[in-house]
Formats: C-alpha cells, sequence, structure tokens
C-alpha cells in the first residue's frame, strides 16, 4: 500500500481526469483479451493529443509495444486498479432534486466504490426511499453522520443555500465536499473540494461556436 | 465584433473554464458598485493560484489597480459580455430522465444565452412539457431539427445509447455536442465535443482522499 501510495503521488492531476475516460472508451471495444491499440487510435476518437496519451500511460507505468501498442486488457486493468483503489468511500448527497435523483441511480458508483448511504432535503421526498437510498429531512444530518461517518458530502441544492450546505459538512467533519451547484463553495484549506460546474462546460461550448474551433487540444482536462 | 473574436481567439481553454466560476463568485460578493478585490482574495476563496487569477484577467484585458486590486463591478461586466456575447445559441436534448429534466430547469441558462427549445424521449414523458419545453417522440428529432436548426444537441441518455444520439446529431446537422452520458462519444473532427464526466471529477475527489491532498493546484481547470 506505502508503495503504491508513492506511484500515486507523482501523477498529475489533469491525468486523473482523463483515465476515466481511456477506461470508459476501453471498455466499449470488443476486444477478446489479445486486441492492442495504439495512443493516435485513442487520440482521434477521444480528441486528445497522442503524445499525452502516452505520457498519461507512462505515468501509470503502462508500456506500449513496439508496432502493436497497448495491451487493451491490460490497460483496462491497470487503470482500473490505480483509480478505484480497493477502499469503499461513503458518502451523502444533500438536495434530492432532478440532479440528485440521477446520481442516486448512477449505477456505475458501485463499480468505483463509492457508497451514497443517504439522501437529505426539507421537502416531499423526506421519508422515501429512492433508488435504494432512504431520504432524511436534513435536521438529522449531524445524527446520521454521526452514526455513520462519511468521508465525501455532495451537494445537489440550488446556488443559494450550498455554502451553508458546505459549512455543515464540514462542522460534521466531512473530508471531502462534490458540489454540483453552480456557484463554487469555499471550505478551509484542509478539505478537499472538487466544484463540477455545468456552466464552465457551456463556456467552453459557446467560446467554440463562437470562435468557430474544433481542434484536438493538447494538456487540457476533459 | 470582428475585433472582439480576434481577442477572443488569443484566449487558453483553461481560462474560458475558470471565467464562469470568477463570474459566480463575484456576484456572491456585497458589492455597492465600488469594491475593490485582490487575486489573493479571490485565489483563497476558490482554491485557485492568484498568478494564475492575474493572467485569466490579464488575459480578457482587465487590469487591476496597484494596492486596491481589481474593481468587482467591472469584473462581472467585462467577464459577463465576453463569456455570453449576444448571440442567442438554441440547443435540443435528448433523454428526459432526472439529469435531462435538472438541465430543462437550469435558470442560468437563459442569462447565458442559451435557450432549449425542445427535449426527447421514447417513453412516458413524450408529450409532457417540463419547465415550459415540450418533450417530443425520438424519431421525431429530424423533423424538428429541420423547422428549427440549433447548434448544440445535448446528450443525457444512458451510456450505451449516447453514441447513436451522437451519430443522429450529426447526420441532423448539429454542430456541437454537449454530453453528460459517462461514456466519451465519437464524432467528425469538425464537430465540437464537450464531455461532462461525472466519473472524472470522481476521480479526483478519490485520488485526493486516497493520497490526502487538499492543496491548491496551479494551472488546472476545474
Amino acid at each position: 500500500m506505502k508503495n503504491k501510495m508513492k506511484i500515486q503521488a507523482s501523477i498529475s492531476l489533469p491525468t486523473i481526469t482523463r483515465l476515466p475516460l481511456y477506461l470508459s472508451y476501453l471498455c466499449t471495444l470488443d476486444n477478446d483479451g489479445n486486441g492492442y491499440i495504439s495512443a493516435p487510435q485513442i487520440g482521434k476518437k477521444l480528441h486528445i493529443d497522442n503524445t499525452l496519451i502516452t505520457k498519461d500511460f507512462a505515468a501509470i507505468h503502462i508500456k506500449g509495444k513496439r508496432k502493436v501498442g497497448y495491451d487493451i486488457a491490460e490497460l483496462i486493468l491497470v487503470i482500473k486498479k490505480f483509480l478505484w483503489v480497493d477502499i469503499e468511500r461513503k458518502a451523502l448527497v444533500v438536495g434530492i432534486g432532478n440532479l440528485g435523483k440521477s446520481l442516486l441511480g448512477h449505477k456505475k458508483f458501485q463499480s468505483q466504490n463509492l457508497n451514497i448511504i443517504a439522501g437529505f432535503d426539507i421537502n416531499e421526498e423526506v421519508g422515501k426511499t429512492i433508488e435504494d437510498t432512504k431520504i432524511y429531512h436534513l435536521d438529522r444530518f449531524k445524527e446520521i453522520y454521526k452514526k455513520t461517518p462519511v468521508e465525501i458530502g455532495i451537494i445537489t441544492v440550488p446556488e443559494m443555500y450550498a455554502q451553508n450546505i458546505a459549512d455543515l459538512m464540514v462542522e460534521s467533519g466531512i473530508k471531502a465536499i462534490w458540489n454540483f451547484s453552480s456557484i463554487p463553495i469555499t471550505a478551509p484549506k484542509n478539505i478537499i473540494i472538487e466544484n463540477l460546474s455545468i456552466d464552465s462546460g457551456l463556456a467552453m461550448i459557446l467560446y467554440k461556436l463562437n470562435n468557430n474551433i474544433s481542434i484536438v487540444y493538447k494538456n487540457r482536462k476533459l
């Protein structure tokens, strides 16, 4: 384990964000266990620069064979092992609107060792069980957290409430906040924050449309 | 207009993705019209490196004043003008599950000049009007597109259908695809693709948790 963590710590964050993309794509390939794929082949499909792909794979210690490329089955195995380490992480979701429900139903989380153990809201969803997850009133957040502490808090409330929910999560002892509201939240330095901003994606599309850009980019997170 | 497009074209894509984040944050500040804010102040709140913020603002030609920083009202005005240029963009959404509904209800799109004119599905949502948007059967996609061509196609279907929907959009003449399914889609080079991957965000959080990382990063897209 120690050794693994040392390897991981030397990897750039943009590489981390591209690994799930490679994994999803590789899993769509019809592979009999003996297939190979080259970096240019992957790059062409995913609109990512070849040299970046080679660098990403080297970072997680996967080497290609000359002339044939990378063993597809090996790539899938190594990326999976790297990304979804064998530690189950628990999460709580606050905000059971359409977006919250969509996350509760995201089947892939299971294979990624993420276990959403409860949801919270203040409206008619309270008391229901949605996608096998019990929904509680927000007032019970600290109580439920004490019973089963989690590492990750997921925020899917309207933006005006996002910071208050983040504060509640930090007070309770949560270490990482995954924020889906369209406003950035702030937290103490020791808290991990990941903002998933729909607005950033839209900004990128509008910018490209307005400037007629559709080329492959180097060094960008997808 | 010509001049504006020239300015835009010189800007890096990661800068584009951070601008909505600055904008959201600046709009939360209680500002009487005369307030100033420094790059370090913004950086501390958003966990972004100061020098990166200064660079981003310089790229869109905003200069700070020595010792006081940036005029908040000016920042908001210039970023808005830069991001949401005065061209309305139309979009169609395919997949009216929880995620699709959540996008139909995303109030901010209006201020960002994005107009979702119709939704498509194959199930019980067909025929309904959700958040003022009419939902049609997927079979009618090309017909509706012909009546009102749009630039942007939004995909919120389960991953196994995502590529087929992308192909349909490209065939119809759509220029940009915003893909929310958790699998990357492929399209001809002239098509703009923006993949919003939940898995990338999760990969980042798990990586940081597993390696106990919560510091401020340079040069990363948020």
